[in-house]
């Protein structure tokens, strides 16, 4: 939720962090937006410019290609065979570490969220009994509306005005991060923080949400936390994990911890791993992925044990996630041949509702970026649909007549008789005087005939409107549970009427299967997830039977919804304007070479380059490139100079901050021996080049950078089509490609941006304008 | 099974196909093994020599690089987005065709394989029925291992004589091919008939083995006919899938296939295409999965659809795959925390006794390669394992006393009552007189108490040496069945002592759970599989809770595996030289690069090129080269030539095959316009070049190489270092990589044989020797 908070704070404090874009100079500047303003004079809130065809050169790229530079090659060959294995086996005990902290943080989340919702459910059902019996049900309605509005405004407060970032479900900023695109602060200790405590006040404040998306985003965190062996926030180095402290093994870890996340989540640590190789992985190894599976068993197994305990039954380790399906018996609820169409009718018709979802949120979307970005605005906008929610539950609950007998397998927490008689609880209640997860259990699991079709109906209809508004709110909570919601309120009206529709006395039509199904189509239709997603839920219901149905239904809810709009992910990524690099090139795209792809003229550096230069070089803000090709001129000769390495901005700030120059006026050699450790403390937050003061003297000594630069970078012949340029880059997880000539002069540059460019739209292949938005 | 057979065949017939070695010139030809061939002077069988420290030119390469030449871009730039969307349609058709035909298959294997051995066993029981009356007994057991041998003998025939490259599961092949290797026949239609009607022969011929392994081997081959959209073998040709008539394409059709056949083996889809991506994907692609994982689903459907309407119950899928483990009940079976200790060490026990099986096996195939080559004596030394087994199985069944009483819940299809009282059934012949997936079965779910302790330790001692003697032998079977068959008595042993040593009453050592760690730590400690294992006993057992356990055993049992000797697998694959890379360089080969590992110097080729060269340098057969830089000089310039693109051999070939000539005699152009429906149309069976009549005229015309050669390589500078290189080399399955200077002229080029070379031994860093064997 919450991605115009991202937009708006996003862009904001890049400025301040001096992150720069990728070494692309801005070839299309003179293109940049000219979206009218008029807006902002006619004394409405100021609009922020938007315009979707952009794509943002804030957004720094992970390097997941290793820098080989000498320092690196020293120390690798300075390490023993042993060194190697200790390095394995302490990303083991990272990747233990990581599931257990997941599974802690995940078990406290949902101890508290259960705890604080069954004192307020409470306080609200002895409220309402209360009057029922004296009127004056009003002020239950209030006390019903102030109680959600106090805690949302609690969790949007901390994210409208303290970690913007820690809005929403952070499933697309991790998105991202995997794919290879840093997200400023995504990792940090503060948005954890801010994200744990978010998410417990939207769930208890009643908001349409789930706690289960956030949890995928907190792994994440942990794992980056975890892994370097320090946190920046607290100030504090454990001087352990030094080797780790670099792109490539971070990206690693915060794969396992996205991993860990969804298998706390839901329980499913296969689909976990699975999550974690559909949005990340560019290349596959199979140690990694064994790791990354450890730390979703991990996870799964410390909060199956710590519920265990919660629950008073320790060692019965039934809840492996946070949302658990209850068990689905293989003989009660088998499917038969003839079913299969009807699934496949239905994961079109999630396909559809999907579809609409996306499309009303995107509008909502681009309304909030253009008038609800100031974060006080954020807070009363979470505020009135926290009201809001709870007035239409009440209104429901109030004006519904289906009461049902309370039978002895009835085993709810809190019975809700409420405006029933005696001997009877209120069926609407059970889906919205309650936490979602609770929800989706009983229509799963309730006996057929719990349900009134009309009640199933009018609660599909609000719950999909009022989820379609919460999403996007500032606050920290996940949109996986409102839609298997949705889901399951229709899909047990499709599985009623079946039944009615067919003979009478058959049972064929089971509700708590068309539940199961129905909740997966909805799903499906909104975020799009395909493999991942049919094993979650597998594991989710721990019945390996509902494998084919589900899978059928996700295609086909995919298939359907991707005809009218993206999942709902990809349109909040694609409004952040984020160069997302998909799978694989645009189909079409056979007759773009490196030539055109390529970035060109590109700023090179000398391998002994004079210090001023680099530092003015730096300081160009109207360029801000992050990799520089260090060229060397064959002395005497006037040929053109040939490639010999790549160096990297941050690189050029560390030695800068450490003065390694050469001073050649005195002829000697006072480079000072700089080591890795000093990259490895300066990771991952490099100064900006404006801290940094070079003396008027230091600018006219000389810097040495052929120990440092990556001596070997990729590079490719300008003839090089834009798949083959794709593949490599994306396999190999690049940053910067150099494009040289046939005499290896280098003659431009590919970049991520230069790539996520071009993408297949209606009208063929497109071109996106780059933009410092 | 039979990798010696393999070994033999394998290097015997690739000599007449012509296959060549890759393009790296036999730098270690002086120093190919001198392993004595004194033993064939005195009479013995002639040895095979065979030195493990080889590696073997005699394996190509697959090129899952494609080849962009101006021909394949001109193509692809043609195609409009419809042709696109249509071949991404047509993908999805051939998988789903993949895992029908993979279902069929199995169902028909399960089907005959029940029938006949249920005739077999009613004939052997009737016979021990009626002469435990009459007495001489010999002349049953005398008809058992008859009947066995009978079986066994058809099977090992077919494999030795017609196919040996059928013989034992193809699981090492698959890996191979999947890895990248091509392995000659390994996906041919006389290949998949004789392995199906092999296995079927080998189970019911009652030896140690399984019919899962061969389904793996039978899903690839049918993935690569049916992407091929013809037949050779049936010369064939459809007409259709023609653009899937290369490498890259072919090698993910063959993906598919083999998760098809682990999903119908196991009715486990999320294990078939985790195997498949555990053994293959260097390059992991989103819509490639989902489109392997849609093969597997409908692979397991498949065959539970058809295997209900045998079962005459049409639509009850209860049937996902050949081997079902049954139900497991979360209720009865749940673990608790203190037994998780007992299941590692469970694992340890696992790990020491797979390393014990492998390093037997490992013994035996060695003397097998030696001595047991010919195909008669690979046939009798089939015939005599399957009569001793019967012999062994005999003697077992009519020495034991575990008599137990027939209850109620007992409803085997042939109550054993053989040498018992009336009333009772004889417990050593449940595991023994059965098919091995029942005998498993059995195993998981009989009654606690149905075993005798005893009964149980015989059969594992016995079944662990019949198993391992089984292995390697020239049928079809695999070893999956076996090991979990062990495992699963030393299991349950566990089970039924724990609970005797601790408190009477209690059945918390379920034995049936005991028999399940058991089997997964068999299995774990033989073929070492580590994921793709986890999920595939997962899904096999129906039950998620299961999970964590068997992961810790399968983690612990390949760690203490490791320890000693490599998985089953890995052994014989290593057995056959086959230039196998994993997944990363070894840990300490930093200080090696490019410049060490490359071959040269290299046969470059000039764009426009003497046909005479080419035909000398083809016919080489000292080099036996398959890709070749070509290179350009600058006209009237005496520089060096400069890299300009790359061609193959198989190209070459197919060029001369059309006489694609410039007769620069006449000054008239006459090259034929070759299309790629040439190449295409060749693919995959190139002919030789000695085929191939080139006159002495045409040996001085020229042949313009521009069009064809892939122009755009990937290069690397050669001080890249070996984990570089081998990242890049693995991450794009190259099959190629041309070494440059600084000035783009080529120096060397690196194959996968100069990468396989290197591997961790005892000793640090190994260089393993190339040769021609």
């Amino acid at each position: 939720m919450a991605n115009i908070t991202k937009k708006v704070s996003w862009s904001s404090r890049t400025d301040e962090s001096g992150a720069a874009g990728e070494g692309t100079p801005l070839l299309n500047g003179s293109e940049q937006p000219k979206l009218s303003r008029q807006d902002s004079l006619r004394g409405r809130p100021k609009e922020i410019p938007h315009n979707e065809k952009l794509l943002s050169l804030k957004y720094e790229s992970l390097d997941y290609d290793n820098i080989e530079n000498q320092l690196f090659l020293e120390e690798e060959r300075r390490m023993s065979y042993m060194g190697f294995r200790c390095l394995e086996i302490s990303r083991w005990v990272v990747c233990g570490l990581i599931g257990f902290l997941t599974g802690l943080i995940a078990c406290m989340i949902d101890i508290v969220v259960e705890e604080l919702a069954g004192i307020k459910y409470q306080v609200v059902k002895w409220n309402i009994e209360k009057f029922t019996e004296v009127g004056g049900l009003s002020i239950s309605l209030i006390l019903w509306a102030v109680l959600n509005s106090v805690f949302v405004m609690m969790g949007a407060i901390v994210v409208a005005f303290f970690e913007p970032i820690a809005a929403g479900s952070g499933i697309p900023q991790i998105k991202c991060y995997l794919n290879g695109v840093k997200i400023p602060r995504v990792v940090r200790l503060k948005t954890l923080v801010v994200k744990v405590f978010g998410v417990i006040c939207s769930v208890v404040g009643g908001l349409a949400v789930g706690k289960e998306g956030p949890m995928i985003h907190s792994g994440a965190v942990v794992a980056a936390g975890v892994s370097q062996g320090r946190s920046t926030s607290l100030k504090r180095d454990f001087k352990i994990f030094e080797y780790f402290r670099r792109d490539t093994e971070k990206r690693d870890f915060v794969s396992a911890g996205a991993a860990a996340g969804v298998s706390a989540a839901f329980g499913a640590p296969v689909g976990g791993v699975l999550f974690s190789l559909e949005e990340g992985a560019s290349f596959w190894n199979q140690m990694l992925t064994w790791r990354i599976f450890f730390a979703s068993m991990i996870s799964t197994f410390t909060l199956n044990f710590f519920l265990s305990i919660y629950h008073n039954n320790p060692g019965d380790l039934s809840n492996p996630g946070l949302i658990n399906f209850g068990r689905f018996e293989t003989d009660s609820v088998t499917y038969n041949l003839y079913e299969i169409p009807l699934f496949i009718a239905m994961g079109a018709i999630g396909g559809l509702l999907g579809a609409l979802f996306n499309v009303l949120n995107y509008w909502l979307t681009i309304f909030r970026i253009r008038y609800v970005h100031r974060p006080c605005l954020q807070v009363m906008e979470a505020m009135l649909v926290a009201a809001v929610t709870a007035t239409v539950s009440f209104t429901m609950i109030y004006f519904s007549n289906d009461c049902q007998p309370l039978g002895p397998e009835h085993t709810e927490e809190y019975p809700l008789q409420l405006f029933c008689a005696d001997g009877e609880y209120n069926s609407m209640a059970t889906a919205f005087f309650n936490t979602p997860e609770r929800s989706v259990r009983s229509l799963f699991h309730n006996q057929p005939g719990s349900y009134n079709p009309l009640t199933l109906g009018l609660f599909t209809l609000t719950y999909f409107f009022l989820a379609c508004w919460t999403y996007g709110l500032a606050v920290s909570a996940g949109v996986f549970i409102p839609s298997l919601l949705i889901g399951a309120a229709w899909g047990r009206l499709c599985g009623i009427l079946l039944a009615s529709i067919t003979s009478t006395g058959s049972i064929w039509a089971d509700p708590g299967k068309y539940a199961l199904i129905g909740a997966a189509a909805q799903l499906g239709g909104i975020v799009r997830m395909t493999l991942s997603l049919t094993v979650i839920m597998v594991e989710a219901t721990g019945n390996v039977t509902y494998g084919l149905p589900i899978m059928l239904v996700l295609m086909t809810s995919k298939i359907v919804g991707d005809y009218f709009v993206e999942g709902l992910y990809d349109i909040h990524i694609k409004l952040q304007s984020v160069p997302f690099l998909h799978w694989e090139a645009p189909a079409t795209s056979h007759w773009l070479t490196a030539r055109e792809v390529m970035s060109s003229p590109v700023t090179c550096l000398n391998r002994i380059e004079k210090v001023g230069t680099i530092v003015d070089v730096l300081s160009n803000t109207s360029t801000n490139h992050n990799g520089f090709p260090v060229v060397v001129q064959v002395a005497g000769s006037d040929e053109p100079a040939k490639l010999c390495g790549l160096i990297l901005r941050s690189q050029l700030i560390v030695l800068l901050k450490h003065k390694v120059f050469v001073e050649l006026a005195r002829s000697r050699l006072t480079q000072r021996k700089l080591q890795l450790k000093d990259f490895r403390d300066a990771y991952p937050r490099f100064p900006p080049i404006q801290s940094i003061h070079v003396s008027q003297d230091e600018r006219e000594c000389m810097m040495d950078l052929t120990e440092f630069m990556n001596a070997t970078p990729y590079t490719v012949p300008m003839e090089t089509s834009l798949p083959r340029v794709f593949k490599l880059f994306r396999a190999l997880g690049l940053r910067h490609l150099v494009v040289v000539d046939d005499e290896n002069r280098v003659v431009g540059l590919v970049t991520r941006k230069d790539l996520a460019r071009y993408h297949l739209g209606k009208h063929g292949l497109e071109e996106l304008q780059l933009a410092q938005t």
